[in-house]
C-alpha cells in the first residue's frame, strides 16, 4: 500500500440539507481527526466499522454533535484509513469542520482523489474508476445500467480477455520468429491472419458500440422541425411535462433534472436546440433554415411535426424531397408527427394509408395520442441488445481503441506486405500498451489528472 | 416507546454530489430496508452501531452498492429503530432505493418527522428539537452559538427554573388558601409580591432580548442611504465580496450564500432593499424618498453616507436633522459613511473633528478603510454578553412569554386589588401551562405539526 498524505471534502451536495458528509482519507487520517474530538484515545480506540456520537469542540466551545465511523486501511473505498462523519447541515459547522481538519494537517481533496487513490491503491482499475464517475451522473436506467456493468468489471474483464488473445498473436509470431533464421516460410501465416481477423472485428465492434453508448449515457438526440405554428414547443412540453409528472412524487428528485432531457422506459432522450424551437416557433423561423440543419445534423432521431389540418399530402412529400436532398438520413430515424388532429372531423385518407415513415397522429394542444410518439421513441433503442453486450460509453476508452484500430491495420498490411515479424511485433506491443492505458496498468500522472478531474470533489 | 410506522427520506442536499444519505425510521425499519438486500439475514443480524456494505438488488438487477448503519432503539436520534444508507449521489439510485423503500411498506416522511419523533419519544424537548432546525439554519458562528446553547439544553433549563419559582409562588398563595377560611389577613402577601416581581423582570429580561435574539439568528439589519452617487453600491459590493473572498477557498460553502448577507466577527449582518439600492443608485433615486425611509424604519443599523469631496457640513447636518425628525432612531445606530477621499488631498477639518457621530472616512472605490466600517457595525454587538445570557431566539417562545407577560400583569392588578387567592391561582396555573407549552409538556397535534413543518426534509 502506498502511502498518500491526508484528504478531506464534503461528499454530499452542496445546498441546504438535514445532514452533511465529510470525508477524510490517507496515512494520518485518523490522527488527523482525533483532534477535533476532546476524547481523542475514545475516537483512536474505536474499533473499526463502528459508528459513534462525537462531539467536536473548538476552544472549548462546541462545535456540533456528529456521528463518525472509522474505516480501517486496506478495507475502505480508497484502500487507506478513512473517516466518514455525519454532521448537522449548517454552512457555518461545515466549514468550521473543514477548516479544523486544514488546522489539524489534512488537506482539501482535488475533484476525484478518492476515487483516484482507490485505484492507485489497487482497489479499483481504472474503467471502474470512471464508472463511478458514470454513475453518479446517470440520470436513466440505461445510462444507470451502463455503469453498474462497468464498475462491475464487465468492461475491464472484455479488455482483458482482448489482450490476452493480443498476447497469444505475439506468442505465435514469437515462434515463427525463432523459426526464422531456418528461413521456414510458416504455413499458418494464414491461421495469424485468421486471429487478427477475428480481433479486429471484436475491437470494430466495440468502437462502433460506442455511439450508441455514448448517447445512451448522455441522452439520444432528438430534434423537433416543422414550419412555423405547426405546434413544436407545445408538444415539447408535452413530453417533457409528462416526464416531470412522472417522477415528482419524490421530493427533490425533480429540482434540478436537466432542463431539456426526459426519460422514456428507462432510456434518456435530449432535445437540440430547444432554445431556438421556444423562441422561434410562433414567426420567426421558417422551415429549412441554417439552424433546423444543425439540430437535424445533431440528431438522432428527428420528429418532423406538420399541422394536418392546414397541410396537403403533396406539400410534405415536397419538403421531404427537399429534406433528404439536404441530409444524409442513413443513421437517422425520423418519425412524421402530424398535429392538430383536434380540428379534423376524421383523419385525411392519404395521410392515414401512408407507410413509407413512421407517422403519429396527434393533438399536442389537448395531450393526445403524445403516446404514440413516446412508443416510436423507445423502439429506437433495443433495450434486450444493450442488457447483452458490452457497450464502449467512454471517450477516452474510445479514442484509444480507435487507435488500436490503427495498428491492427498496420498489422494487417504487413502480412500482406510480407513484412518481416519483428516490425509486426512492434505494432502488436503497442496495442498491449494501449489495451493497459485502458485498464490503468499503464499509465501517466498526466493522464490519471485529466480523468479524475472531471470527477466531482468528494468522491 | 410509541410505535410509529416507518418512514424515510434523502436527508442530504439535492443537487450534484458524490454520495446522498437516506434514512429509514420506525417499528419496522429494519424489516422494510432488509427486504432491499439480497442477503436479508446478513442485514437482520448486523449488529447495531456497525457499518457494512451491501448490494441493492431489483429484480436481480444491481441498483448500487451501499454503506449501511443500523442505529437500534432507543440508541438513536429518533430513539427508533433506524437505517442510514449512504448510497453513490445519482438521481436514478436516489429514485430508486425511495422506491424500492416506499414498495416495502415505508412512507416518506414529512419536513421535520424524524425530529418530531425524537421528541414524541423524549430523545429530546420541543426547544432542544426546534434548536435543530436553527442549527441547520445558522448562517454565522453567533447563530451557531444560540443554536448550539439551544440544544445543550440551556434554554429549556432556565424556563424549568422558571417555572419551579411559578410553582413556588402558586404553594405560597396555597397555603394562604388553607388558612383563609380563617380569615388571617397574611402579612406575607408583600413575600409574595416580591417574589412576582423577581419572576416579573426575569420573563420581561427575556421578551426584552428577543429582539436581539432574533436578529442574530436572522442578521442584524443594515441600510445603506444616501444621495445618488454617493457609492452606496459600490460599498454595498466592498462589503458584500470581502465576506465572499473569506469564505469561498472552502470549495462549495460560498455557492448559494444567501444573497444580501455577510458576516463580522461571526454575527451576520443583513442589507435591507439592497435591490432598491442596486437599481436606483444612478439617478432616480432622490434623498428623502418613500422607499428610503421604510428601508431605515426596518433598520437597526443605518450607514447614511455622503459625498465627502462635494459635500458641506452644513448641507450635512441639516440632512440630518432632517432625518432625525422623521425617524425615530432611539432603538438605532447612526454611521456617517465619508466616501470619496480618494478625491481630497486631506480630510476636512470640520468633519474630522466631528464628534457628535460615528464616522468613517473611506474611500468605496479604491477599497479603502472599509475596515474601520466593519468594525463600527462590530462594536454594535456584545459579543461578551450573548455568550453569558439566555437569548430569546424562537418567536413561539416571544409570543408564550408575551402571554405569560400578561398573567404576571393580571397577578399583580390582583394582589393590588386584593383579589381572592383562588382567582389569582387560576393567572399560576395558566403560566404553569405556557411555560408547558414552550418546553412540550403541554402540547397538541396542531401546535407541533406547525412547529416541525419548518423543518427541512430529512431531519
Amino acid at each position: 500500500m502506498k502511502i498518500f498524505d491526508t484528504i478531506c471534502s464534503i461528499a454530499t451536495a452542496h445546498g441546504h440539507g438535514a445532514l452533511i458528509l465529510i470525508r477524510v482519507s490517507g496515512y494520518e487520517a485518523f490522527n488527523v481527526t482525533s483532534q477535533l474530538f476532546k476524547n481523542a484515545k475514545k475516537f483512536l480506540t474505536l474499533p473499526a466499522n463502528f459508528v459513534k456520537q462525537f462531539d467536536i469542540y473548538e476552544n472549548e466551545i462546541l462545535i456540533d454533535k456528529i456521528m463518525v465511523a472509522k474505516f480501517a486501511a486496506p478495507k475502505s473505498y480508497t484502500g487507506e484509513d478513512v473517516v466518514e462523519m455525519t454532521c448537522h447541515g449548517s454552512k457555518y459547522i461545515q466549514k468550521k469542520i473543514i477548516e479544523l481538519l486544514l488546522q489539524n494537517g489534512a488537506r482539501l481533496a482535488k475533484a476525484g482523489e478518492f476515487s483516484m487513490r482507490a485505484f492507485l491503491n489497487g482497489k479499483l482499475d481504472l474503467p471502474q474508476a470512471e464508472a463511478v464517475a458514470d454513475l453518479i451522473e446517470s440520470q436513466s436506467e440505461v445510462a444507470h445500467k451502463l455503469a453498474i456493468n462497468q464498475l462491475r468489471g464487465n468492461f475491464s474483464a472484455r479488455i482483458k480477455t482482448l489482450r490476452s488473445q493480443f498476447v497469444e498473436l505475439a506468442a505465435l509470431l514469437e515462434l515463427e520468429l525463432d523459426f526464422s533464421e531456418e528461413n521456414v516460410e510458416f504455413a499458418d501465416r494464414s491461421q495469424l491472419n485468421n486471429l487478427l481477423h477475428t480481433l479486429k472485428d471484436e475491437v470494430t465492434q466495440l468502437t462502433e458500440s460506442f455511439k450508441l453508448g455514448n448517447v445512451l449515457k448522455t441522452g439520444i438526440p432528438v430534434a423537433i422541425i416543422g414550419k412555423p405554428n405547426v405546434g413544436k414547443s407545445t408538444l415539447l412540453n408535452c413530453l417533457l411535462n409528462d416526464e416531470r409528472a412522472i417522477v415528482s412524487h419524490i421530493p427533490g428528485t425533480t429540482r434540478d433534472t436537466v432542463e431539456d432531457n426526459f426519460t422514456i422506459n428507462g432510456t434518456n432522450f435530449r432535445f437540440i436546440d430547444t432554445a431556438g424551437i421556444r423562441l422561434t416557433d410562433d414567426e420567426i423561423e421558417t422551415f429549412g433554415i441554417e439552424r433546423t440543419f444543425k439540430a437535424i445534423d445533431k440528431a438522432d432521431i428527428i420528429l418532423y411535426m406538420i399541422d394536418i389540418s392546414n397541410t396537403s399530402l403533396e406539400d410534405v412529400e415536397k419538403e421531404l424531397i427537399f429534406l433528404e436532398n439536404e441530409i444524409d438520413f442513413i443513421h437517422k430515424k425520423l418519425i412524421i408527427v402530424a398535429n392538430k388532429i383536434d380540428q379534423l372531423n376524421e383523419l385525411p385518407k392519404h395521410f392515414s394509408d401512408w407507410e413509407e415513415y413512421d407517422i403519429a397522429f396527434i393533438s399536442a394542444k389537448r395531450n393526445v395520442n403524445i403516446e404514440e410518439i413516446r412508443d416510436l421513441l423507445s423502439q429506437h433503442v433495443d433495450h434486450h441488445n444493450i442488457a447483452e453486450t458490452t457497450l464502449l460509453t467512454n471517450v477516452r476508452h474510445y479514442d484509444v481503441m480507435l487507435k488500436i484500430e490503427e495498428e491492427i491495420n498496420k498489422i494487417e498490411s504487413g502480412f500482406t506486405q510480407n513484412l518481416s515479424t519483428d516490425l509486426i511485433v512492434i505494432h502488436i506491443n503497442s496495442i498491449l500498451s494501449l489495451l493497459g492505458e485502458i485498464t490503468g496498468e499503464v499509465t501517466t500522472d498526466e493522464i490519471l489528472d485529466t480523468i479524475f478531474s472531471r470527477f466531482c470533489i468528494g468522491k
